[in-house]
């Protein structure tokens, strides 16, 4: 259950209305590595979690942090877009920047939210859960999480440096460092997993029953062999239970497949019609 | 550019058909973290590398192969579909058995593919590039590899216990050796860029200019303190620059923010409605 | 910003697995009304609100409410798939429910989510923002919002008899007594608003400048005049400013359109192709 | 069966070509809550609705002529494309018009349709029946009727603002009366059913099955109680069923749920590493 | 403008309900070739073609009788879902149909729908606009329009062979009529078009512009030459322009790229990063 | 299995950066008909042909190809947008281009992709697998292909003439090219089954079990009969197995459906509340 409490966790409050940056800014609500996906992600991850204890309260902490960031910038988007100029095609003779705007805000801000953010990212493709995942292994999903923190980081410290807007920045400046702490915390849990299960996910599945011979192979399907020089090539690897080796020329191991034909009732192309057959006649003597 | 072979990397030629188990096979074909995923991630990751060199390579190898794999998946998905029953609502009472790949296979196996496999994920949603990740930042995007190997993995080792097919579950054994692999060498290659960089993504972004004195803290959200106990919440910091602490009460920093009206031309509820007024007269009398 | 307590709302424990009714009951989950939905929409309105005071605390109030409903519900989905069956096509033969199970779970349920709720609906889409609306416009909005609630507590009441299981029934008896609730609130606030602004939204466009010879018509497209009995079709419009018309035999209002041909650079048919030409010969004598 | 006249409802014809406003004027043609939503909504309501009568009739009239609209938009959309400049960047050197058009225009309206209108919104997110609902229950429904009109209106409202083409304005307020013809028509359908029904959607549902101690409770989970001036909170119901009331500290029913482990086919964390540890070494001592 | 009759254009009346085959039939309603499809790709070519004439009349005349066959496909469903069970997971130990209903229906036709057709597919996907194309270019939208129509009868005859309905396949075997109809007739708009334009589409496109030298080859990118055997890769071309050729070991024209490095406001990884670096050192002596 | 070259096929240079036709030409890289559709729909068909020989052949070869077309355009893309402007909305007060650019280009080819391509197209939808069709039918699923080059080329066309970038032009001519190769290729096929087959796809459905007296039947459900005047509406049909007829004014084949009341547990209206009631009374002496 969720208690609510009006202030915010940090400012959220432009120097002055930008509609073009409000469009841009969506990314980090409504994207793909926004602060909704994150927000569910670890929420999912944390109600999913069979067994209590301090790795789903980790995952319950983080993710009710994230609906304040979901919050946050929801408020700057807002606040952007405050009197959002009414802007039509005649007034770009005159004024540049009206022709910028023009071109760069995104309509739907006027039309379908009315100067409010939305759930979706700076094209306006809709938030979606394809984004997001929890499978119910712990490691596997700290990576998870892990790797959206970083993709997340990446995608503020861009939008940081494409405003001069001093409020902006210091708001993107909070969620930075939110999002160094974050990288660092699923670090810490990631490397405890690793330390207890060793870093092959999932652990506990039967090393014999997969095929060793490839478990520590590259193969070398690119042409060159610039990846032979990679530590992942060659020497002891990183789950100290095999020997990484390259292959630098690496063959099949089945045969080509041949499938048989389909039944009647699939209606396809007959099998007599696939046989060989004489050429079609020439198109200029038909 | 690229050159195809006819045969297959590794044998994908069940004992029997199963039309029920080849619907839950497209997972690691056509969902989230399939085959199809991990072949376009690893291959737009390598075409946009700025700059040639070894983790170029190494994404195009891992890229190439991964469309060999798909190919595997094809192959077994349409050998499962072999002289799939045309199966109808009145034989159910006859064979528990037809009941059961009556209500268990995907009907779209049947009309649309034709017995085929088909781009989508084992309750058939299509497969959707929101999907993958390319974002230039080879630490962001090795995670994301990592993560996808870890979840695929663990897709795969589950499929591997839903089946007594001896060669289903020989191919499956090729895959989870195979991800073993990918998971050693993305790993190899995070670990290689950490220790150049440190492991926050990214590492070029000014220390100075994100909020530091909330870059280690782990603020306790969620009612009890069971994560209080985590490695994440003191000691140094994983990147060695700082110190994790708790916060066992967060508190707000900024008030609760005050949306001025909109425009005119937006039509929202004027703002003389949204003052306080009397109330409805009750139901009953009005 | 937001604090969670580890307590539940109300109780989410089913008398015993079964993972057929966790795949229909994520349709109030993650479904186009599912509590994903209104959560999301009721929080976008009220981080938009232009103007603070009790609507806007309406909005956070119950859109808060509504997380811990995505808890519930995620937490009854986990423990009804608690021990979900590892079920093989042969297994079938035997057991009719094992046939059932077979065939009606959710297979993302185990190979995914690993026996964890998704954020998806009772089919297996992805919950996708395109579900939800905040217009700023508040009457509109609280229509949005009575129309998802009346939605949603139809999908729980039919939901509600697609099971015997007392906890299961138990949950749900809370949920739809939460909908009553919510209707009724999104109805006062409704008619609060309607009395002050009347009916039509937005109320603030001058009327003048609309087509008021067909604002109050009813168009008889459809062959038969059943629709002239309704009161829309006769006596004072509901906004008390017209008189409901019918017309029995619509009429067009514009000639047929032209559209001139596309310049050269668009690649269209050209203009001489399109125009009339003799006959393609027969087949037969080609 | 349908029949289709070449004319047009009402005229559709712009004073000039404006490609910025066509790509905005896609928001209520393919949009959410555009003519191919209300098309589709209220014609899979009509085919769906088991009983003849008033209100299919009702909903098959309205459903056609959204048909019309529907081909209304599209002409009107051709026709501000009508010879589209083919714009290049070194253009927009010389003319600040041609700048606004480059960034303005949706550059599928040239690539992709060849200057026609697309089944799409005003940033290019395709149509989804996503969007559109038919549920069986006429009050539900025409709740979801009278939200999607108003919704409508209140975008082609604002899109009435953003033009000063006389040609587009009189189309837009052909529009704007209709939607206030069927805001008014939904709203005489739905206090009629209201009438007879009382206004909890589904009417049929025992009372006495749900919870009825929370069916008239407002929750106070947003701090500060702004919320209980309203009339949702005091009073009579807005069914006469019942008495509002507020809970201005709400509390937990239920306790925190413990899930157990996932059995071993799942692959998750074993139980023993979720189990309390010791803390990581210190980075710098490693 | 469109005028609906009630009466169907042909009989929708199955001999007795089958929600398994209700869920089946959803696929040639709502699927990627559904009558929603075809219904709203020939409206919108209608809408769009830029000229009148017989092709944009042909358009219009089968894209509103497309919609009659939504009509009928929307009428039979809701009957084929007449008293669906109301199915529980106990019911099945006793009875297999049941087990064989319970798994082989789509949940939402109850939960969602109250028994009627969804715009949606066999496995639940809502329809999208992403499936149809309307791009001006009347040889290429006709042949699109073939493709939908050759498709769409492929599916109808599977379906027509997964049922023993009588009144079922009464209906089918008009659309599947209607389909054979259909095909000719954009056959012989197509062979029209072809004659004026020659086969290439566009026909406009200066020759001279295009690399000739590699317009009429095949390239033999998978390994073996069975494809060198097919007219498309010998003999003169079928537009009459060139003659086929086949290139056995096709060779690469241009070197590999080498993209410069990112600017430093994108974050990526430091170029002084990707410079080869000593190997990690070997897990166990870390 | 696959192998990769690093040279491309072909030079993808541009003479100079472009950020706004980066952003266009996504459309050809991951639209609905960019080369990641084509690449992915002939593998999947080849993957799925049940039969070998030249068919599959064919498919593997282009369809390998494909991705070749797929990697130069992912790099063409990323030199378009290489040092891509770090634009602000002040600077466009004093440059007309960089007020172009602002608006013209994809944020996220900053924000996301750090200056690479997307998996999307020119207004940043992501590509889906909604685009590919994989039937099974060849005659079928080759007319797809005939309608993926004839569309594609179309869409390369008009971006040819959207640019005078003269490396842009070559790589374009280049695809154009091969364009006109597999629509002759395509078509060759198509011809060759055609001859075989006949054109009606499928061709082993029997016809007696058809309608056949509406086979060939064209009705003129729009007015005016300017389609009477095409080959489609007389003389033999182009199948050469019946005599096409056009019907002037369709008639309905069968009564208007009723549909019985849905079962209580469905909740919807009741019965006794769609009878005719009384109007509603005035809304002003309510």
């Amino acid at each position: 259950m969720f208690y609510h409490v009006k202030d915010l966790q940090y400012h959220a409050k432009p120097d002055r209305p930008d509609p073009v940056y409000a469009k841009k800014l969506q990314e980090v609500l409504g994207g793909q590595f926004g602060e909704i996906s994150v927000m569910l992600q670890y929420l999912f991850q944390g109600w999913n979690v069979r067994g209590n204890g301090k790795y789903k309260d980790l995952l319950m902490d983080i993710g009710t942090e994230e609906i304040a960031h979901v919050e946050m910038l929801a408020t700057m988007i807002a606040r952007l877009l405050d009197n959002a100029p009414d802007v039509e095609l005649e007034d770009a003779v005159k004024d540049p920047v009206v022709a910028a705007v023009l071109g760069g805000m995104n309509p739907q801000h006027v039309i379908v939210s009315g100067l409010g953010s939305m759930p979706a990212d700076s094209v306006g493709n809709r938030w979606t859960a394809d984004y997001i995942i929890a499978s119910g292994n712990l490691l596997a999903d700290f990576r998870a999480n892990l790797n959206a923190e970083s993709q997340g980081r990446l995608q503020v410290c861009r939008l940081y440096e494409m405003t001069n807007d001093r409020g902006v920045k210091d708001m993107l400046s909070w969620l930075i460092a939110r999002d160094t702490a974050h990288q660092n915390q699923w670090y810490a849990a990631i490397r405890e997993l690793e330390e207890k299960e060793n870093i092959v996910v999932p652990s506990t599945f039967p090393r014999e029953l997969e095929k060793q011979q490839v478990a520590y192979t590259l193969f070398n399907f690119s042409q060159g062999d610039a990846s032979a020089e990679g530590r992942w090539a060659h020497g002891p690897s990183m789950d100290g239970c095999g020997t990484f080796n390259y292959v630098d020329r690496p063959v099949a191991f089945a045969p080509a497949p041949h499938l048989p034909p389909a039944p009647p009732y699939i209606f396809d192309t007959p099998a007599w019609a696939m046989r060989k057959s004489d050429d079609l006649p020439d198109p200029d003597t038909k």
